[in-house]
């Protein structure tokens, strides 16, 4: 760590801070040439609140060296990690589809929808029966019953499933659910993150609006270091300025993590845009980035779907997709299965 | 609701989507004269799933004509809400200021910092139990014991409390605390709100740092349509570009939400800044917008406190901020009690 | 044009609001049945300062039907424009790639780069001669001599040219320029875009990093509104609340924006990033999600570069990439010349 | 200027950067026992393209230890800048209330307001002659005949004036006027600044609605280290995501960039929240967060206004708002004239 002093701090509040720091069993050296004063911090600063101390009067700027994260860290674990579900390879060079509807609204539909999404390619089933929505007022899902019949689904195209937690108190519920989703709005559910690390059920953890990728790490963090090593990061893009769409993907992120992290990373092109339209478009545009999959909203009857299968594609244009994201795997070096 | 259509959409599919709205039992007509196809969508849209028609192919562009919001909306309640905590007044022409740690590290640390910020004006008490750390490494609080630490303080300076929850399994310990806090992190955690609203306990809910106001709005919605209408909220910054504050204090929230709720709007100076030279100022900025209270972190050992106390003010600052903050609010029409 | 009454409003104040639109040429009425007074204004409201209107106290939201464009959008030329430069097309299936370094530094280096990037595929060659720094102690570009310099390029390798202008005064010394560049910060000099609105030279139109989708098209119809139709557009970036980036690449701007305009769309991957291994994937996402074209930076000795050539690819990477893109192009169904 | 250098890199790949940082004559030292190598740069690195470095592929993060600006930093001129424009003192403990119309629409009109806003206690005239507007068709401004009209409103009443500079070339009409204003989107037409700071008439530097504070003090260096130290910064709103208001007024950055200049440093109130309720509560926000003054926009018509005079307030509540400001500024330390 590195901490830069404000230009004309007394002396003696400097050195209030280094015996702060030094109380904490931590080394603090000055650097000179700088024209400024500028201390280094040496030893595992990890448990240190670098809030803190950036919030001292006497600190001008404070500058980490290491990263944060540990387990998390490619420095920890320089090969990328492959996780296998049932079979089905998520990370290294594989590529993975995740489809189905936004939420489960029956037995018969998710049935329908699973066979219409196996035979256009994808490799696991998804479908939500939790929905965590903004208003109280709308359709939040068919809950316990939704598992059952995604469950129902599974043992009908014998695709692997995923669906979104919501709550620690659920969790005996998605006992047979192959890969849970933690969403946007729960990556900083420290709670339920924890919970889930004592396990060894696969985590598909969602970036939050408002995450920076260090923090969306940190999130990835807390569920492995309780043991949990199987964690799929998943981008949904980010909050900006820009109106035309509900979220901005932040595809830039995908190669950076990447470089980052051995976790596999996939995208979710559908929520971002808010428009049909351009999940075709930034699905490719995922491949190029260099994803490990990507998770899509697919459904027979888009507008009568019961929650924001808004930007869901029809199975026949998810098929189009599919073929086109095929013929792109082998120039970035991936393949499905 | 407006919807605009698509140029050179094709009839049957602007004819599919009406009959869609139609069969939700919502009155659609066509507006004239916009060089544009508009509809205009009539009844109560409050369930419709505005992202579902917004993602149709054929629609261009949708607006809400009314907010989603009803009973948090000051269209359902004209005057404002004043709520009582053993009567210190929240809302109104009243103005209150919260201090304290940001977290109880131990019972003579609490009392001690109680009875510092009583002494200079503060009219609630805060200290965290349960802090949410982005670091699974960091302190997390001394949870159970911190809240009997924090109650015993209250006992002994005679001043009403408030910290915050992260679980919904928490709720039980939280029954003598005066105001319990929902942070930013878990405003959009629905269940903790729902079961926050079957209580009538005081909520002080944070606006996320990505949520806009009207998500913000909605999640007060949701602790308020469960029957608790006890609601303040708190700005306390939101994620932007600028590098050198953590957040950025949406002051202009401020008079803009008093306008659309009834409810009281506080302002949290501490956590936005990030540094402790930032709390003074933008407390009396806070006062300057009409905000109706304030909670700001107080420490009597800054360096030393184990958590981002960070921006905390020692108790003498906070002396001179509470002095100013009283000079302020005859010119805002506010007073302390 | 809808304007939504805020509740409560007095009577005379709306019909002082009404009698002022009138007074426009516009034709106000009312829509019922909303719950909440909404008024259409029926007209040409281009005309219309839409942020006059929303600023009365009595208008609670104002929501345009009609975009703020009109040469610049696809209702007013459904047809893709296709730019033909030297015979090198731009829009339509076309497919081109701008390579060349961020500043040319003497006739030498833009020579040996130009003749690289050639053989490695790049169609159109660019060079910084003009170059707006942040700070006014770094180097601002050869300026006239950069454009001769690049002028002998052309030459000897016989690919088309782009430089970035920075002020009005120079546009004599562009006259044999094929490409003019505006560059992000100066996509709202209006002068300056009147200025080449006023030739029929190309302009590359970069959007800026505070600029809304809308902005950006209302940049490209002052160029337009002036005559000039030959207008490229090009996403770089904008600014988000992401550290580990300089800017966060906007790929869903591609297919949103060509839906809305005729237009060719560009992508500059090189900027955004920051970091020269995210070039490449985020070249191809721009192909997936896409892009009529990228420009990119190559130079052979990037950290001998006198400016932000940063991001520079090596040739050979360039060559790497623009392999990986002519593969992907059938995919998405444009090809190179 | 630290550099942390990527786990994992080629020793020779190090050794070529060092190389080359040793050639700009600067000292390279590794600095020991971070677990991950870090260099210290030490000599003049503002000539250096933090950019450059940064983006090669050893290098994992870079921090600046020095600040890039000189002249404009508190570090060269300890002191608070006092700015006389003819008797009105910009800075230190003076506060200022620019007031006027959004445009100069008539001589009449202007001089009306004139008395109107010096009446209740307004010390600088403004009012725009050249508007920069989104859209080529919205009315531009009167130009010439409007500075024209504003230094007849000078001479009646007898208030230094302000009005905004769009283009280097229209310089030599300004000669009269008493500060010329550099608005958002000139923030880094840098041309423009270097032409204004071979002058030395005050210059009003309005913050880009993207600019960081480190770019907006690089602005105002760029004029500064032309000769002219007559700089007066204005915050005016920046983009964030947050729908409801145009900008997001950051107050955060009054103390903030206090902290790092010692120039003067404004709020415009008026064009961030772009509704007139707000302007009040924001400009006695502006007080509290330390402010020199503020910029507001008066109008006895608004709706007759001939551009985004929008925000306006009317003359009696600008009375109402001079009275409020007068009584907070003892709070602060400050006072008018």
């Amino acid at each position: 760590m590195i901490i830069v002093i404000k230009n004309g701090s007394e002396k003696k509040e400097v050195d209030r801070l280094v015996e702060k720091i030094n109380s904490m069993g931590l080394v603090v050296n000055e650097l000179c040439g700088f024209g400024a004063t500028a201390l280094s911090v040496i030893g595992d600063t990890s448990a240190i609140d670098v809030d803190l101390i950036n919030s001292s009067a006497v600190v001008d700027k404070l500058y980490r060296i290491q990263d944060p994260y540990r387990i998390a860290g490619r420095n920890f674990h320089p090969q990328d990690t492959v996780i296998d579900v049932d079979g089905v390879k998520f990370g290294g060079d594989n590529f993975q589809i995740i489809a189905g509807p936004c939420s489960v609204e029956s037995e018969e539909q998710i049935i329908r929808i699973a066979k219409a999404v196996k035979a256009a390619g994808a490799t696991v089933l998804r479908g939500g029966a939790y929905k965590p929505r903004s208003s109280p007022y709308a359709f939040q899902g068919l809950k316990e019953e939704g598992i059952s019949f995604l469950l129902s689904a599974k043992k009908e195209v014998g695709l692997p499933v995923i669906t979104e937690i919501v709550s620690v108190n659920h969790l005996e519920l998605f006992k047979d659910v192959d890969i849970i989703q933690v969403g946007a709005r729960n990556m900083q559910n420290y709670e339920l993150l924890r919970e889930l690390g004592r396990s060894d059920k696969p985590v598909l953890l969602k970036r939050s609006m408002a995450a920076t990728i260090e923090e969306w790490l940190m999130s990835a963090e807390y569920i492995m270091s309780e043991g949990n090593k199987n964690v799929i990061l998943c981008e949904r893009g980010i909050r900006t300025f820009e109106p035309s769409t509900r979220c901005t993907l932040d595809l830039s992120a995908v190669p950076l993590v990447k470089g980052k992290t051995h976790l596999p990373v996939f995208v979710d092109p559908s929520h971002a845009a808010g428009k049909t339209e351009l999940v075709g478009p930034m699905a490719l545009a995922s491949v190029g980035a260099g994803a490990d999959g990507i998770m899509v909203e697919v459904h027979d009857d888009p507008l009568c779907s019961l929650c924001d299968g808004a930007q869901a594609l029809l199975p026949e244009d998810f098929d189009s997709v599919v073929e086109k994201i095929k013929a792109m795997l082998p120039v970035v070096g991936k393949s499905i299965q």
